[in-house]
């Protein structure tokens, strides 16, 4: 390894972590320690008004995209290429305040920590340095999530995105504009891309590992179904002649939990979560019900094998229910390993410093995801405590945990900086050579 | 029979009756020869004004309660009780023309053919006459359903009323004052109580009858139901862990249609057509969910055994799903008779007219099962065509079948106004001896 050692960390830094961790998670603050701030709503406008007053404060150069992307620049090396470092600071509704929120503060901490030592140390890097506030990676109020990276990584259209709606009819252009969340920014070119994030799982905790090594993604498929009846008097009408779609929905739902049973234990996940009736009155049967079907897996075989199950099922409910069952639309992210060099880079900065560390799954989707399409990706994970619940108020990592992760983070974001993951080289050679 | 012969009519008022109906099915008109007009919108604003002043033109007093009923008087006996004639001009969201609306119109013109027969004839009446616009019968905006004329019969407390808010949080005396639609009014004694509706059902279509003499309401039981379980990452969060609101509310929906495996065909009807699932994002296992289960029977009894299967299923969910399932509030209307001395009379009209009559249940809860409680009420039914469909755009009652119900309501109208009904005096000898 050359340069400076990083990792000297002094209780100084850590405390001033936890107190920007705490001033951040009083933004769209819950009654339980939770946080809620969906995209683009006045809650996320504020978190993020605040991480632009704390980039500038630290010295960065702060710019927004047109999908409202915040991204908060260090240069070190003028006209080099940046190693890209963040998460996202929405939430889900009364959500737990890691979630996404840690990556985006501990990347502007490492980032500090980094240019600190390299100013100390008098180091000059590889490459130059920025944070990054990804837009919308929830997905609850503008669908899909990871919307902002989707963007970035050209897998979502711009002007497509810009024209999404919430359930209230209002647009993400609309929404970004309320936050005054809109800008022109192109990024410049990125070498490498990091992030840190809580688990949101179990395993962790549960094996007692302090970092995880993020070494490959689930398979998910999200499939918008919908089931479509007709409109009766929900007391008067005959049962044989209702085509009652709120009844077609309530078995799709249960049949898409019983493909679990086709696999081994925890091999699937499935999950229906969202759903809308029309006309949704007491007393009238169902004409539509819209709702979307999450299924994940290991490997996209297991995906493949449990979306065939799935079409059996729907098929026979039509049948039993006289109502039509179609896909309008799906999502797909492919399961798929991260860079084997940066799992190495992680796993050797996690040992110098000290931390338990194993190579972990993640199911859930990610920035990353979106980013090691594109540019090479590292991507790490501290512990979620009891029992990895997330998308919750009860969600919670130690403070422990918390300054574990940025120590390695730093750890891992100095060298990147200095250019030690091979494959972010190739883009020093690109700009080079424009 | 005394008085003058009822039933003697024009085509000209057949022409009347048409170009009102027209006119009225305009208000909240929808793309496919429907309406849409949920009590206290706009378009329930625009149907109630064009109402008052239909019966102000033709010499009504009209005046409004506090709860948004409308009424128009014809005192034609000064001091007597009068016999009051209406429905609703509410409707579902994308519903028929006819429900509701019908027995209006059908009253009001039913009204001044009875007053303008008696001027022509010479007759002085033994009760007044008076039409009314139940406010929201439909109960899909504010729930329960039947509310204006719950008000007015005692069934439901005027303050509780007014503050029942939508899904928006708009309350019922919000909506009211919106529409310029609260007034004072309190109605004079009411000797007896008629309304003619849409059957809202196939069997007197299949049967080819034209005039239906209500004869008994089903038994219902509406079940505000919450089922509680965690919120947590949809992808993430391992199978076992989770406690799926969403699921257990399918499963509940599932059970709910299974009950009907119980009984003969069609003796029980069971339905679940509005549904609130909390927080409702692709992302997030829901925590909560709310619907309402309708369960109708013939009889009291089938309904307490469908009751008791039901509650059975449920315990069995809440151990599958590590969920919690509450009843939190119900509805109760008793199945029960109409007077006999009503079908009879109601018989006796429609044969003197010549129209094929016969005895029918209602499936469908009426502003008339509430009236019946109080006053002694006469229902009847047109038939509904293209199976009986109704809260759908495609409900449809033929123009003979409409003119054919004025008839016989004209006839029944006239005959309640002579005091024909023998239950109907009784309120005569309690208002002399005030």
């Amino acid at each position: 390894m050359t340069g400076p050692e990083p990792g000297r960390l002094s209780s100084a830094d850590d405390a001033a972590f936890l107190d920007d961790f705490t001033i951040m998670s009083s933004f769209g603050a819950t009654a339980n320690q939770g946080v809620d701030r969906q995209a683009g709503t006045a809650a996320d406008g504020q978190t993020r008004d605040w991480f632009v007053g704390l980039l500038r404060s630290n010295g960065f150069t702060v710019h927004c995209d047109p999908v409202g992307n915040i991204f908060g620049l260090l240069e070190l090396v003028p006209g080099a290429p940046y190693v890209l470092l963040g998460s996202h600071l929405d939430s889900q509704p009364l959500a737990g305040r890691f979630d996404g929120a840690y990556g985006v503060l501990a990347a502007v901490h490492a980032v500090i920590r980094t240019r600190d030592q390299f100013a100390v140390d008098g180091v000059t890097p590889t490459f130059n340095l920025a944070v990054v506030d990804w837009f919308n990676e929830e997905g609850c109020r503008f669908k899909p999530s990871m919307m902002g990276s989707g963007v970035f990584t050209g897998l979502l259209d711009l002007q497509k995105v810009l024209a999404t709606t919430d359930a209230q009819g209002v647009t993400v252009a609309e929404a970004l504009h309320a936050i005054n969340g809109v800008g022109t920014f192109t990024p410049p070119p990125i070498a490498a891309y990091s992030e840190i994030h809580i688990e949101q799982g179990r395993s962790m905790d549960d094996a007692g590992t302090t970092i995880g090594l993020v070494s490959s993604t689930w398979s998910a498929r999200k499939y918008e179904i919908v089931v479509r009846g007709e409109q009766s008097h929900s007391g008067a009408t005959r049962m044989k002649d209702r085509r009652d779609a709120l009844l077609g929905a309530a078995k799709v739902i249960v049949a898409v939990n019983d493909l679990l049973a086709e696999f081994d234990e925890e091999a699937v996940h499935t999950s229906i979560s969202e759903l809308y009736v029309a006309p949704n009155s007491p007393v009238t049967v169902a004409r539509e019900v819209r709702f979307l079907v999450d299924i994940r897996a290991r490997e996209s075989e297991l995906l493949a094998e449990a979306y065939a199950h799935f079409q059996d099922a729907i098929a026979l409910i039509e049948a039993e229910c006289r109502v039509s069952i179609d896909e309008i639309g799906a999502s797909v992210w492919e399961s798929g390993p991260f860079l084997e060099s940066g799992i190495e880079l992680s796993r050797s900065s996690a040992e110098a410093l000290g931390y338990s560390n194993d190579r972990v799954l993640t199911l859930a989707g990610h920035d990353a995801t979106n980013m090691k399409e594109i540019v090479p990706t590292v991507m790490l994970f501290v512990p979620s405590a009891a029992g990895g619940i997330s998308h919750n108020e009860r969600e919670f990592t130690s403070d422990a945990d918390l300054l574990a992760g940025i120590n390695v983070f730093t750890h891992v974001v100095t060298r990147l900086a200095l250019g030690e993951l091979p494959e972010s080289l190739s883009s020093l050679e690109a700009t080079a050579t424009r």
